[in-house]
């Protein structure tokens, strides 16, 4: 059986009960679009890790030494535009290269063609997949500053000085033609847009990034925010030659699988209020490492730093791309993967199927291996997670995230055999804490 | 020079004052974006015409004699599903191949990838464009009807058997998205998706479509429908190596040049109520080509029988991708290409150079040779028609499509220069039988 390492990374929702993408030999399950190939039980998995996009993986950290202080230097007297939470989060995924060959925020040519066609097209003629808009806004004040400026200093919330982006294009922010071509919706309560976009500026500013040092949280978990680089590393050092990647933004629960495999482990920026914060679900997951269901022979246990925008089909096509540049050629993908209820109707604001389907036809995805999994669900007669199976409806129970999310708020149980013991502890005192507080969120992840 | 023919069809607002692609020796203004190519001064362009999007460009009308016969004979005993007018003329720019290679109305899979992606992927690997979803409708009751059968007839309004369509799929019609996704808004009042969209079925159903025997309208304006391969034939007859596509939904206007090179004729299918109707148009553009403003040595005028969307940067895709199976190399696009006012805000619905830069980095349309046109306005020094200079903005004079409709209407006469007598007196005398008939739409075209 081939080596292989697991990388994880944040946001994808509980209903998205995972199941291992093989079972003993190497067997994914994948089936891939038209122009994709399936994989043969046996066929031989590429012994070196998958290109990054573009061919190269992005680095936009200037050196450490005098590079670094003279941009230090540099930066005084120009204009500057100060990053809400979410930009940084952005300039931290840009800078590290899980946006390659994307190397800054977009300008036009590539917002217009990341809208309109989740892709962009590279000088070679070729296309790498890019389908959420990175981009920074500013408003009428900021533009006017800016002026004639060719550069422009990006600091955080205390006006240090953080990044350059030169050789900007200032273009006009048209919120609404965005929102409706990235969410499918422009219904009012998407989480994202509130956050984001619809206090922002009227104007995008795009150009080339230059991140003065490496962006740093200080919250304790830094030591799991890999770079595409240092994943890489890693896989390389452990002789991985296939990479699985799959992603949750809920806590973890077990898959009912006895032999080792590659479960899951989440993280990430921004996500919206009503989900367990990026702290707890990491104490969680250390749990669940700790009581042996994950197995750290095969898993890395990365964040991924993106914000989350609840885009669906839209953003999933984003989580996968990132990861092929993080050294992922196998990606695993469930039920409705980054949807949400929609925000005014009673009702799932995507087809819990598109998901797959869109990722399975996207375009600049076709090297990437995609592994739709097989529902699980609890199993009341075996009193474990098992694949769901049709015919005895009667015996399987489905705990939905925010069913899940329920019972450890009331204090209750979850089935025997959903979740070790451990892992639950740890929800239920994150609900308490939130008692004690209030109900307020006791923690986001921030750059400092 | 190059000999030439020019197709020119639909639907491209008046605002596009068009201008000469070439004047005097071919010396295209075109800018390809990423990846594509700009064309040299004197460059010998291809002596055979432009490959059919798929490689051969697609028929579904039933071969006349035995064939149309049995399928007229088999359509008994099927379910019915009645086609709208907007219906009917999709199964027209379908069955002609138009759409090439697309041979039906869309399953879920071209459905996703043509809202995602604007481009369809080819068993082969490539791709080619596809922005404007061509689906239809059903309901609950239809679907219910439906059942497990394979296949359905297709008839119109009288109930007369138009089509068939087979190997059906039947997926939900998630309108919202649709909507949102194509038209970049889901703002109430966009004139296609109260004609088409609002009130039809939950479902789509997809299949290949064969259609009985051909579309006709018999409104008198039938042998200005050619179809591709009817103006495929046309331009291999003239020796034309240089295919120029424009398209109005307007009126047409001088451009202020003497020399004989490419104008432009209109038309189409469904068009929003305030538009100068099909019959209206074309009574015009016959006037204009009587008097000599259109050169009919070089140019051809045929009916694009696409519904019009006004889905701006979304729809010139398509617009530009049919006549590429009409034999069009050169697409010559202006300002704000099937662009309108935003229904509920005061402004223009797209930003009008979207469209143009949309264009020119669209998957599946590099081959296509890109004109954007200088703008022309009326010179008030010249008395005619000139490209516009900003130099003396003064001197110019921008007529919109709104404003001469509204000169038209209160018979008033537009700048000398503007448009030939003739074919202005055909716009005030339809203004004229509309307010003989209380303002009602006196014509659009119904297939027959």
């Amino acid at each position: 059986m081939a080596s292989m390492a697991a990388l994880f990374s944040a946001l994808s929702p509980i209903s998205h009960r995972h199941s291992p993408p093989f079972s003993g030999s190497l067997s994914p399950l994948g089936r891939r679009g038209r122009g994709g190939r399936r994989m043969r039980r046996g066929e031989r998995v590429s012994l070196t890790l998958i290109e990054p996009d573009g061919g190269a993986l992005v680095d936009l950290v200037a050196p450490a030494g005098p590079t670094r202080e003279a941009r230090r230097r540099e930066v005084a007297g120009q204009p500057r535009v100060r990053l809400s939470r979410t930009d940084l989060q952005w300039v931290h995924v840009l800078s590290e290269g899980w946006a390659s060959p994307l190397r800054g925020f977009m300008r036009e040519a590539e917002f217009l063609q990341t809208l309109h066609f989740n892709c962009l097209r590279l000088g070679c003629g070729g296309v790498v997949n890019m389908s959420v808009p990175i981009v920074l806004a500013v408003d009428d004040s900021q533009k006017r500053a800016i002026g004639e400026h060719t550069s422009v200093v990006l600091v955080d919330a205390a006006d240090n000085p953080v990044a350059v982006l030169s050789k900007i294009e200032i273009y006009r922010h048209h919120k609404e033609e965005r929102i409706a071509r990235t969410w499918g919706t422009t219904a009012p309560g998407l989480p994202y847009v509130q956050e984001a976009i619809t206090d922002a500026g009227d104007w995008l500013i795009g150009g080339d990034l230059e991140v003065i040092e490496p962006i740093k949280y200080n919250d304790g978990l830094d030591h799991y925010r890999l770079s595409p680089a240092q994943l890489r590393e890693e896989f390389i050092r452990r002789g991985a030659d296939a990479v699985f990647a799959f992603q949750l933004r809920n806590p973890v629960h077990n898959d009912g699988f006895q032999e080792p495999h590659s479960p899951v482990a989440p993280l990430g920026g921004y996500t919206k209020s009503d989900d367990v914060p990026l702290f707890w679900r990491m104490k969680q997951h250390e749990k669940v490492l700790e009581e042996g269901v994950l197995d750290p022979e095969t898993t890395i246990v990365s964040i991924f730093p993106s914000p989350m925008l609840y885009a669906g089909p839209t953003e999933v096509q984003w989580h996968a791309k990132a990861r092929i540049n993080a050294g992922a050629n196998f990606y695993i993908v469930g039920r409705d993967p980054a949807g949400m209820s929609h925000p005014t109707e009673e009702r799932d604001l995507y087809d819990a199927e598109h998901g797959k389907k869109v990722l399975s036809m996207a375009p600049g995805l076709e090297k990437l291996r995609i592994l739709p999994f097989r529902m699980a669900a609890y199993d009341k007669t075996q009193k474990r997670m098992s694949f769901f199976d049709p015919s005895r409806l009667q015996d399987f129970l489905f705990v939905s995230g925010s069913k899940m999310r329920n019972l450890a708020r009331m204090r209750e149980s979850p089935p025997e055999g959903f979740m070790c013991p451990g892992g639950w502890k740890v929800l239920v005192e994150y609900y308490d804490s939130l008692v004690s507080s209030e109900g307020g969120k006791l923690y986001e992840a921030v750059p400092a």
